[in-house]
């Protein structure tokens, strides 16, 4: 869909909203559906080329509508009331297009800090099932989880807030955990009489997008009952192009596992999606439930909603976000999603070639994804300098990372419009302001 | 606004969207100014009455975009993508007029569990300020929460989180918890060795809208290093308007506040406001900053939004709401805001005058906001039969609540549109189908 299209369309939804709007009392206000109504009327997968727009708006009332409670609709009387207006909606509109994302990038933080707790729990029972004399305090005191020291910087943040101890594991050349590293730290913490129960696997780290080593790691996990979570915000995404699985191997090990849509498959923010081997150890930590929200399907296990909203995360409300996956995953089906990774690992590789070929530069980690960490051969200084020049001349936009030591900058591929050209231009302008730092350093 | 004037204005954003897409590379990728510039180009408080839209609109130009990093240029090359497309902003404007919300009510669960964090972390540090060699679990151990037995569940969720002692508090005959019973269960405590560290006071319970006596409840936290966190997710916008103010009373007391203007202040789901008193408590009990999220300005001072976004909060991105905040403010005026909450209790007030004319029904609960809690005088079973048969005709839609054991049926006045003749006919409705149980249950 291209901006032409969308002006269209979208002109078409304000009249859809404005009617769903006026309209609403004609509807019922509450669903008449069984729990898995949904199964029958899509298909089990993505489709693999776009489908036309029409089809999907008649979807939205054959397939969406008869599920949805009306929250607006002046017959609901239900909770407390969801606010809603026109102008709120006309700035969301505009939010959604600005999409800026509030000085960071995700809600994979939510699903590292979900799986963290959900293994203290699981691992406090099975210590209590063996020790019943302990107390969770008693237990909480010896339990160490364990990170890449190249993960993100939410991993350590969710120990804290864990109120557990979070050991950063240290990295090999690529910079990724090898299982003979983890293995060593483990069997030596054990001695040391304490509880390994948890490890945060990355794929695709925010420094240089290294690849953690999650087929040694994962057998590791599994024979010690360690939990192993790995976060894919970023690289998860890749996974839809086969040539990209292999990066996946051992993932069969894993308990849990999240990736971020909104990242790079085309999804506005926020959309972060996580997946639990046992679902039962995501709810059995969080589950509370008042009168309220019961209902009379939850038992049934037809109805996946629950554990997927209130237990599976800290706040209760979530918005309709699977309704923009859908969307997207129709207009532009699994060839279009490929094609746009592609693409855009493409366009790091050529600047990867840009970088390489001159001499003045380096390139500090392997371009697998759609980054490429580069630096100039120098001091530290020397590359914190060209950094703030590019910042402060506004033409593009980088931040840096440390690699051992070393302050790298990064370039990730971002825009869905970056085409070969910007690369280029891009390429142009850092050199151009290397040029000048080297003179005035000359001087 | 009305639908007319929406869609007229929802085709001109159309219309903004794509010539901002389509203009971006125009656009200096990365902001050109210095933080706080904001603060002169708007006023200090939300507009009395409504402003124009076009003034709005030019706003943005003007006030907005000069402060914006547009992480969709394709000069963009830092951190990793935030994705866009077309389809996922069309499916966003649905999912917004939609403002389904996903089985529950708010991400005041999530200020919760911050504020509490907050203070565990506060009270660790004074404790080992005074005994050095108590480690973190140790004192973990010994300390205790508090909430009224009617809070909200997610307080209780946040101590199962925060792996801390939560007490249920008991409540008086309004349902609301008073002075005199914390006081007495802090020294119990105390004697018995426990640190009370946190209390989580609600004004406008979920139940009932109860609201907890904050002025009694204030000093006796202050005076015991207890922090007093006040959730008024939803009543929280009705003070708004002075007559509700008295409620309010003992709010100098409060470490933390929260309200959710995406309840009742007309700003679509989600956007959750928290107020903490001194920052730096918040701050100390999360702060995590790896390299890629440093920059120049923060220890300015100057300089909020990272306190306010990443330290404050679990997930490290957020959406950009305040943009929703500003368009509803300036577009409703103080005044219209004011209006929106008072024609609310209204309705609530007439619906509970209807249920007071009916000898067979009784009101549970004092009704202040737009809350009723009424119920057959009967058993708790009667009660329930009914609510299901409300539930199965579909033509309005309630949830239960209980109180001192009692199954009570909630009416909240929730959508915009709400009208007295849809109250009427609600209550109608209600009547009928009691008249239908209650032939049933003679013969």
């Amino acid at each position: 869909m291209n901006a032409e299209e969308f002006r269209r369309r979208g002109k078409e939804m304000v009249d859809f909203v404005a009617d769903y709007m006026e309209n609403l009392e004609q509807r019922p206000v509450f669903p008449d559906v069984e729990p898995g109504y949904l199964r029958s009327l899509i298909p089990t997968e993505a489709p693999l080329e776009p489908e036309n727009y029409d089809e999907i708006m008649k979807d939205v009332e054959r397939v969406i509508m008869p599920g949805i409670t009306h929250w607006h609709s002046p017959y609901f009387y239900a909770y407390f009331p969801a606010a809603s207006s026109y102008p709120a909606m006309l700035a969301d509109m505009l939010s959604g297009a600005i999409g800026c994302i509030g000085f960071s990038w995700g809600t994979a933080s939510e699903a590292t800090l979900m799986s963290l707790l959900a293994a203290r729990c699981k691992i406090v029972r099975r210590v209590q099932s063996i020790n019943p004399e302990m107390s969770e305090p008693e237990i909480f005191i010896k339990l160490v989880a364990y990170t890449s020291e190249q993960s993100h910087s939410s991993v350590e943040r969710a120990g804290l807030i864990g109120g557990v101890m979070m050991k950063k594991i240290p990295t090999d050349s690529t910079y990724a955990v090898t299982g003979d590293t983890l293995k060593k730290i483990v069997e030596k913490d054990k001695e040391a009489g304490l509880i390994p129960f948890y490890f945060c696997a990355t794929l695709g780290t925010t420094a240089s997008c290294a690849f953690d080593h999650i087929s040694e790691l994962g057998p590791i996990c599994n024979e010690q009952n360690i939990w192993m979570h790995v976060d894919a915000a970023y690289a998860g995404s890749a996974f839809i192009c086969p040539e990209f699985r292999p990066l996946l191997n051992g993932i069969e090990f894993a308990d849990s596992f999240n990736l971020n849509p909104h990242k790079w498959l085309l999804v506005n923010f926020d959309c972060s999606a996580m997946w639990v081997k046992k679902r039962q150890d995501m709810i059995g930590a969080f589950k509370v439930e008042p009168l309220y929200l019961r209902h009379e399907n939850q038992e049934s296990g037809r109805f996946i909603s629950p554990e997927l909203g209130y237990h599976w995360q800290i706040p209760l409300g979530r918005r309709f976000r699977s309704l923009k996956m859908w969307f997207v995953f129709r207009m532009y089906g699994l060839q279009g999603l490929q094609a746009h990774i592609r693409k855009q690992v493409g366009l790091a590789k050529e600047f990867e070639s840009l970088v390489r070929a001159d001499k003045r530069f380096e390139i500090c980690a392997d371009v697998i994804m759609g980054l490429v960490c580069f630096r100039l051969k120098g001091s530290n200084e020397l590359n914190q300098n060209l950094l703030k020049r590019i910042t402060k001349r506004r033409e593009i936009h980088l931040v840096p990372c440390h690699l051992t030591g070393r302050f790298v900058l990064r370039f990730a591929i971002c825009s869905r419009t970056t085409e070969s050209h910007h690369i280029r231009e891009a390429w142009r302008h850092i050199t151009q302001l290397t040029f000048e730092l080297l003179q005035e350093s000359i001087q």
